[in-house]
């Protein structure tokens, strides 16, 4: 008689759980400081505002914030991402142009489900963001890693991957503040980026959950600017929560009509609390500016802390200046950084091995480290103990 | 060039927005009377207590409602949903049977993900819950279509099914005040079921989101009561609120396991917030009995005004005798409901025709009508126009 698991599909027996997710189980020890995940710290969560927003979310008179709701996402909501999406792109955006999903996460699911088919090629930022891999990967693909350098993904090494025959249907890359990298796409690469897809007519998806934590980088406008086949995926989880898991793609119509039939059988709809405390937050003049600020203060001297203290504790590593976001990204030649993760876990500090961010799961020296999760005095003890090790 | 919906798979450009969905739109008018949806009525949503439980949950020191949480489910709301299906089946249940989900809806695209590939045969309620048939469907299942009378699932014609020949992989189905047709599945078909399962080896997925609204009717135990073969699914919708989107299924902890993994690229986790709320909620003494006891009775009366007024107002239609749940089930002899739907939006009320609900899409003399939305003087006012088309 089979069992319930002989009675699993192959893809499902087979399916990996996060790299990530392993060596945070690993180093989920009291004793370990860790700069391996990249959760916001809790210190910067607006708690007064979130409360105020879910009082009156809960007691909205219609009852709305607690009813099943559209799949597409509530309107409240819909608008001011649409009215936000709008003014980035220096173009008009409609409320059908928007798609509310559970997590940016949840985005990446759609986008994979409706366009890839096993064996379609998928161009990805590397290193890049293993969620976007595993999503993605899911629907067996055949990987076109690209590097990515600090200006972002190499636009000219996929043109050339372009003219020698490869034909992705998709091009993945996190624009601001790459994970695990740090690196910021130029605007030139923006550029030629969207002139590739009205080209070679592949379909860019462009995620950036790290955009409001920018350390004086100017705003540089989304690939969408120029082309029609950018589907932008944005995120509250760094900016107010990630446990609102509200994110959102702002797409065609037509392909937002897709992607909420693949939602209504999902989940039906996104969290209508969740969504309504979004919306009121978001719709609050000043807000989000007030808010990006000071998250943006609060990361930079986080990031400058730990940076500091890496050149004195680890000064045979090379380490990223980062612009914004969450991330440094480090270097340690001739080092396998993998094998390294197991000393330093002994030494009470854990970091994310490189080799994570590859599609392709290839051996690495380099390493990514989050200043988002310790306090200033941590960040400079995990220097410390990562030095003991190196 | 390909456009961005010629690159889509074929599967999402075929992909089908719901029945109800598109009925949904029809009727959407100020001047409809709806029975068609299935949308609790917004006066018993406990606003209240969800108010103060949203505010500890904000206010969480840790700040863990806020932030990532694991994928399975927080703790504190696995801790109490596994302790009450340890009750309901009289036997033990630990952490790790649960999954927290994004509304039962997910745990049903989950299970499908993990279970079916094209072609593998799927038993379901005929007539049927339209989302797992969506949900499913979206897998390429062949369909076996099992009747349902008032006693549930009917077990001996699933049984006449595998003896002649038909292997299904799972038998979905709703175990109380089925949708649509408020069957109770009896309790020797519960056990009967499990027998089968065990004997012919497939996975049951029992359903039931509508447990916790029943008129007189005894408690049954789930079919896991009786084998490890069947999946239960649960949710906070209808007891609750459906805009919290948090569901979760009970499972052997090997396929709590995968399907964690499929739900970690879907969604990466559940809310937090929406988690520790119904933590909050659950784990207060005797708030759920007191609450289940206040929605029996709300929606006792309800159901009773719907039922006498369509003996009054459409006697020739027979309609089931509600013991619990959201719906009545009604059949007008030889007419086409479907075609009938349209006359009756005209005459300003709404119903959802019973073909909907066949996963093989049959044209049908049945109807659902529910009397969840609709105040007393308006369900006498519904049946008075559904009476002028008949």
């Amino acid at each position: 008689m089979a069992t319930l698991q002989d009675l699993l599909t192959d893809d499902a027996k087979t399916s990996r759980s996060s790299v990530i997710r392993e060596i945070l189980a690993l180093v989920d020890a009291d004793d370990v400081l860790s700069l391996a995940g990249g959760m916001p710290d809790p210190a910067t969560f607006p708690i007064d505002d979130l409360t105020t927003a879910a009082t009156n979310a809960i007691g909205t008179p219609s009852g709305e914030a607690l009813q099943y709701g559209r799949t597409e996402g509530m309107t409240i909501l819909r608008q001011v991402l649409s009215a936000g999406a709008a003014e980035r792109r220096s173009r008009s955006c409609a409320l059908d142009d928007v798609l509310v999903t559970t997590g940016s996460q949840q985005a990446l699911d759609l986008i994979a489900r409706a366009f890839v088919d096993p064996g379609d090629e998928v161009a990805i930022d590397d290193p890049g963001y293993l969620g976007a891999v595993q999503a993605i990967g899911s629907r067996k693909p055949r990987w076109l890693p690209i590097p990515v350098d600090p200006d972002g993904i190499d636009t000219d090494a996929l043109e050339s991957a372009l003219r020698a025959g490869r034909q992705p249907k998709l091009v993945y890359t996190v624009t601001d503040f790459q994970n695990p990298t740090g690196a910021v796409l130029h605007p030139d690469r923006r550029r030629h980026l969207a002139d590739l897809a009205d080209r070679w007519g592949f379909v860019i998806v462009e995620d950036d959950p790290y955009g409001g934590i920018r350390f004086g980088e100017p705003e540089h406008p989304p690939v969408a600017t120029w082309t029609d086949r950018a589907l932008s995926l944005g995120t509250v989880s760094k900016t107010i929560a990630p446990g609102l898991r509200v994110g959102w793609v702002v797409a065609p119509p037509e392909i937002v009509t897709v992607l909420a039939r693949l939602k209504q059988a999902s989940d039906l709809h996104t969290s209508t609390l969740n969504q309504r405390i979004v919306a009121d937050l978001l719709s609050r003049p000043g807000w989000m500016d007030r808010r990006r600020a000071t998250l943006s203060s609060f990361y930079e001297t986080r990031a400058r802390t730990l940076r500091e203290a890496l050149a004195r504790s680890v000064p045979t590593m090379s380490v990223s200046d980062p612009r914004g976001g969450l991330f440094l990204w480090g270097e340690l030649p001739g080092a396998d950084t993998r094998a390294l993760l197991d000393r330093a876990a002994d030494a009470g500090v854990a970091f994310v091995p490189g080799a994570a961010f590859s599609p392709t799961d290839r051996a690495s020296s380099t390493l990514r480290l989050t200043y988002a999760t310790l306090d200033p005095a941590e960040l400079e003890e995990a220097a410390r103990r990562l030095g003991s090790v190196v």
